[in-house]
């Protein structure tokens, strides 16, 4: 099996122009094929408020309604996405910049109203792997924002960790595929103001113990969750850390 | 040679909603391959005013300081282009949306600075025909956000107009290229307020009288310029009009 790298670029390493600059650097160094999928950190919530467009959150995850729907596209699908795209152009690295909606990337469904109405946010339910290996074959790196749509016109707002998962996920069908989940910290720590107390490495039974005691918390969750399906689903290798290959194994078992 | 639609969307079908619909219906009954490039329309202006971005046109043409760019950026590149992306897809037309940083499409320098300095634009200097024409033989159809970039990491702001000459001009070496530069009204019009005063034909040599004559003026001077020189580049068929194939053609001689 050919190896494929998927490598998602965390929250604040977007919002600061040096280590956006610096991983834009490394990522471009990476083995291709390779694919990037990328959040769009704080700035979506900056641009909100300058646009006076109340910002929910519930359990982390943003309210998305028809106006903070136009403020995701225009901030993760346009200026992100064109940015990095443009970065890695100029290091000789071919970028295509997209969204879910493109070329009918991912298709979504928007979720369901049960207690919570999260507005247009979309819970994956296909992608399309034939047209990513054509991109990789002819030698671009999709560059993806975390957009998707439904296919009857709606554009969706998907969290960009799920969006990896799924992505690399569908990939181990084809590809011996490494997942790589970066952020600003080691890796997941047991103590969030400790970069030393990284866990070396998490599978399902530890993962279960882990939360048990309640050194992993918050949006780590639902990361780990993300990585741990992306084990299940076939993925050779998936690191949770500030650099592609250290930080935290996502094992199974 | 391959039939080859090229079509311009101009900005005033883009800011109503139903023109935009109803267009979109009527370009994915095209044939195929196809090529789809759109502007901003107001939509740009009016975020620059809620940000409190002050906007300066010198002859029609926006000058594009930093803050700009990303309002740019985020408008074309983002919230038009992903709008018209999932529209298409909704009617089962493989649409691709890109600017032309993405996979080096389509590269341009930086406007020198003269008595005027434009900012942030880019005159084109180099289409990437051969990805357009993967993309076109994969069935995808390439949506283009007027955007470019200078492929040192420099994001542009770029007529779509131009981009839409460029790129017909580029796919002529291949392609039998017909060039439709859509928009409100049925042609280049002698009396702006009368639908009926439409020329049926422009040539060079015409186009020169009608300039004399005041008849011509303003935003369209560059819209003829650019049809011109893409009939001058081999572009078999240029048309300026309310539809496809009805309106002004612009021809050789």
């Amino acid at each position: 099996m050919e190896k494929l790298i998927v490598v998602k670029i965390g929250g604040q390493i977007i919002d600061d122009e040096m280590a956006l600059s610096q991983f834009i650097q490394e990522f471009a160094q990476l083995p291709s094929p390779k694919i990037l999928i990328h959040g769009g950190g704080k700035l979506a919530t900056k641009l909100a408020q300058r646009l006076n467009v109340p910002q929910t959150l519930i359990e982390g995850r943003r309210v998305t309604d028809f106006k903070t729907l136009e403020i995701i596209t225009m901030v993760y699908g346009g200026l992100v996405n064109k940015k990095i795209v443009a970065g890695l152009e100029a290091l000789g690295c071919s970028a295509l910049g997209v969204t879910g909606a493109d070329a009918d990337l991912i298709r979504a469904k928007r979720r369901p109203i049960t207690t919570i109405d999260y507005g247009y946010v979309g819970d994956v339910e296909k992608v399309n792997l034939a047209r990513i290996e054509q991109w990789l074959q002819s030698g671009l790196v999709p560059v993806i924002a975390p957009i998707t749509h439904d296919g009857k016109g709606q554009i969706l707002n998907t969290n960009a960790d799920t969006i990896a998962s799924a992505v690399a996920a569908e990939a181990a069908k084809k590809y011996a595929v490494s997942l790589f989940y970066t952020f600003e910290k080691n890796g997941v720590l047991t103590n969030i103001s400790d970069e030393n107390s990284q866990i070396p490495e998490i599978s399902m039974t530890t993962f279960a113990k882990l939360r048990e005691q309640g050194k992993i918390t918050d949006g780590m969750i639902p990361k780990i969750e993300n990585a741990l399906a992306s084990v299940k689903a076939g993925v050779k290798e998936v690191v949770i850390g500030r650099q592609f290959q250290t930080g935290t194994r996502i094992v199974s078992g």
